[in-house]
């Protein structure tokens, strides 16, 4: 099942603000993020976002400081949610002027993915959606956002393209909005490297199991390309620590990854408003290390009680993993 | 835009019983309820599930009821959700018997159809799901699903076979859960003649907005197959009065099942616990008649403010179509 | 901290069905239930539903039976949810003969109580609610509610009244709907043998977190008479396992049970619809078992974190309590 | 029913930002705000947010700015949830010299509403709550909340004090979370100056149905002191235009704001994120004097659905009134 490989966002290191608050704490440079990332025990990668972290003008001194510090460039995010331009979308955006712009954005974060050897960039468009009903061409959107997409994935072959849905934020419904929809537009495309990133807290923000939407990524052509990590309350992308709400569901999630043949980074994005950022992602990580030391002790217990479909015997068996009696 | 037709599920005018009262009614007799049905003013079709109201015993006499009455059926459901025997799946079953029986019972019912006239099967697998985490192999029940589904659509070429999503009950996750990933099983069976039901209960409940969902299913191939109405507070499927809950959400459907060319059946599916039927289900066709006298009214200036992309300018409009004020 | 005292719903060992299905099980006799819940360990009581369980004709052979079985009535829960006459209310019923017979079934049920030498009646007034908008006088049900309930705690000065709330069903809005609400309801009978009954699952649907509501009844006059275990995915009363979906969230429910200073009994209540009863309810209160050995062995170290309000050491202490990493 | 008195928030007319972009609008000086409040069709009132909008230097301008263009100030909301020192909570942070500086500029709005002739603040206090389990004492916080609460009532005896609740936001868990459990504290502070305000929004988001939890605050004593208008999807707090997404349910909820005699002012509060404000603003109010207008017009009728009970017969009224038929 091959080692795991954690990463991390580079923003989550700094400033994290919400629409009240404009930031419960300083927001320090990048490369001072980078060295407090590298910090983190496991951490071997890093993603960064676009303008935000990395441009043209800085890029190759990022890839020094990423170089020195022995970290992976592990994917590029380009911002097509915080401008103010995109407000009504970037991909979908029904004016052509602005979604050309979203497009010219993406291929130069993509010409900077190639010049630092980072073979994904992760898409969360989220701005292409819509927030009130019968205000919206949803096929027409639909259709730009389709082709925007496929426009990238044919002028990018060598790159892969992460589809990173969630239902809502900042647009009240998010074109895409789940797994399936997401793989729905991914086979759309014709593109065999168009595929989805899952974000744990968006996925329980949907209502998903993830360890189900990791099996119908694999049924729809092996699309689930990376993965994001942290935890909520399942009605809002709360952005927590790994295991600080959730329990089980992740030790089910590891298991249908490595079930799956996910080879994929595992990397955090976490909105730490008001606790230490680079403990809270420490956490997220020593939880997945845990987990995946219970799951490597345990996995062919876990085959019997998933194949037996007994949940009072996978009760006793959590139980025994989670919480053993010491007499 | 073709003239609607619209339909009612005949058990929705018998005893409808929740988990702790088997029955707040009394349940008439089959054709006792087809009368009902038939008094309800626009209804010009009937679905009927299997066992309950047809099998091959009563098949010709209730055809005989039907052209009495000049009812269409309009599809018939199998019953693979109230047997006993499908507690822990019918079509996904991992006991290879249980999942014959209940492909032979859907085959058994697709013969009456053929025999009826009907040109429409409604698959709603309601067992075909899991309950608990870390106790099921998804990738295996879904592939078994996905081979049932394959194996009927098949076996009766001249059918159409439509499922019905939904996303829990009677399972706390069903594989069948909602708009997107039941496209994707569609799809991948091949079979051109796999489609989708939407329930607009189910569709709430399972976040989504209706009239972006059909949206989808056109986009992949066109597979709305077939429409169940009803309404509800959008965490479960209460199945009530069409527009006693949600009201421009049903304008926006309808719309967008016209702009994507839907020329089937609107067919009405409610649980009227404490209701009388009839009332119930014929307010929920008043309704849609109701929105539908808008809609034809208003269409175009509808195609404007859905390209306008101005939420001010259609809630002027919706005000001017529900709240008119008279001076 | 005293001994945890758990306890079990008679009917739980039976069958249990759902709105489609008549049932997924046989149903035993109540004397072969109780012989069921008496072997599974740790249980010391029994909860009898109304009329299903316990009558004035089976009463002293039911009590014989628990005697024989060394098991305490723990309390009786009027059946007032599962009778045809309240379908649109027992106790708020606008009709005052429907409303009566609501009061003297309860009347019938005290009066086995005071003979069993069971203190506590658990009132689900599952009717009492509403299910469409614009369709319910609320202040005057509400009032109506009240005055039932001051009725009966008047009359039997000696028994105490737990409410018991749930958010829905079996109406789509039941009156009695969360902690705090059921509270004021409390307050306003003036009565101090008025109190609450939290069944852990109705606390989660309703968007609680139990823990804090355990706050609010200390806070409200130490009003929480009683608590029901079970677990569910947060938006329905699927009353599984406990600790099948949550983990930490017992843990700190059972710590704040203790700071609260509750003495009353765990009791499961639970609808293992496809398991063996018996091992499913039996699964519970393993779990709450270990929550509490883990809670025993650590509250010093819980204080210091829930003290210290720093969610990063709390992580860390939750690692090391439920997935410690041994090398 | 006295005449409506229409109020706006004024920061609602000014930029708007979320937890990505930093506003997709410019944010105009307060007194240009202002008068874009007063040109909104049946706008009589503002409130003001403390330190934004008003403070102790320009409260004898923004007096002079309100007179002069015939508006009232409605209330003052002290700016309790957008300062960085009360990210862990203002009322009832631990650290008594945050929770004191909470207070001092609570007391500071207070004088200033003496001056403005202004009876009401309005107290959200947002950060007051929690985010992570097992990291709080919810005993000692809520006490603290209840105190800091106490003493300004106590200390500003002709000050209303209304708690605003909200289930999120920017907390992951809000203590004034319900209608309920606001009404629960504002009796603990034994102070009749103590009531609640309900945003329609933050209802919605709490699973309530507005109308019903108005009952609960004429019931706990008259407590419903005002009132924040704006729409969402109901599982956040998206501020949208009034209409937008419910309804009935509005209808209902003024139905009852009547029936429980309240007089108080109608405010709207919106985030118009990408909408012209004043629009949007605008909007809300002409769909709630419409709704009057209904129900103005047809109270006897609702009166008397209310009163039957029967949802066929309210959704037969609720057709004539919001989509009859013309033929």
């Amino acid at each position: 099942m091959g080692e795991r490989k954690y990463a991390v966002i580079l923003g989550n290191l700094g400033n994290t603000c919400d629409r009240f608050c404009s930031g419960y704490k300083k927001n320090p440079p990048a490369l001072e993020m980078l060295k407090a990332a590298a910090g983190i025990p496991h951490v071997r990668g890093i993603e960064l976002v676009g303008s935000w972290d990395i441009r043209p003008d800085n890029a190759a001194e990022m890839k020094r400081a990423l170089d020195g510090h022995g970290l992976a460039c592990v994917s590029i995010i380009p911002d097509l949610f915080a401008v103010k331009e995109f407000a009504k979308g970037a991909f979908s955006n029904p004016d052509a002027a602005i979604r050309n712009r979203a497009i010219t954005e993406t291929r130069r974060m993509c010409d900077i993915a190639l010049d630092l050897g980072c073979g994904l960039i992760n898409l969360w468009p989220g701005q292409d959606g819509y927030d009130y009903l019968l205000s919206t061409d949803y096929e027409h959107e639909r259709e730009l956002e389709c082709q925007a997409v496929r426009e990238l994935a044919l002028a990018y072959p060598t790159l892969r393209f992460a589809l990173e849905y969630k239902p809502k934020e900042p647009r009240t419904h998010c074109y895409l909005a789940r797994m399936a929809d997401s793989l729905l537009l991914a086979q759309e495309t014709g593109c065999s490297n168009v595929g989805v990133t899952m974000d744990t807290g968006h996925a329980f923000a949907a209502g998903e199991n993830p360890a189900e939407a990791v099996v119908l990524a694999r049924r729809a052509g092996n699309r689930l390309f990376h993965m994001h990590f942290n935890d909520n309350y399942a009605s809002w992308d709360d952005d927590m620590i790994v295991g600080s709400v959730h329990t089980l569901v992740y030790l089910e999630l590891l298991y249908w990854l490595d079930r799956c043949g996910y080879a994929g980074w595992l990397s955090m994005d976490q909105y730490p408003y008001r606790e230490d950022a680079a403990g809270a992602i420490g956490e997220s990580i020593e939880w997945l290390v845990a987990f995946d030391a219970l799951l490597g002790r345990h996995r062919a217990e876990l085959d019997q009680v998933i194949a037996a479909g007994d949940p009072v015997a996978t009760s006793r068996l959590m139980r025994r993993l989670f919480a053993p009696v010491v007499r």
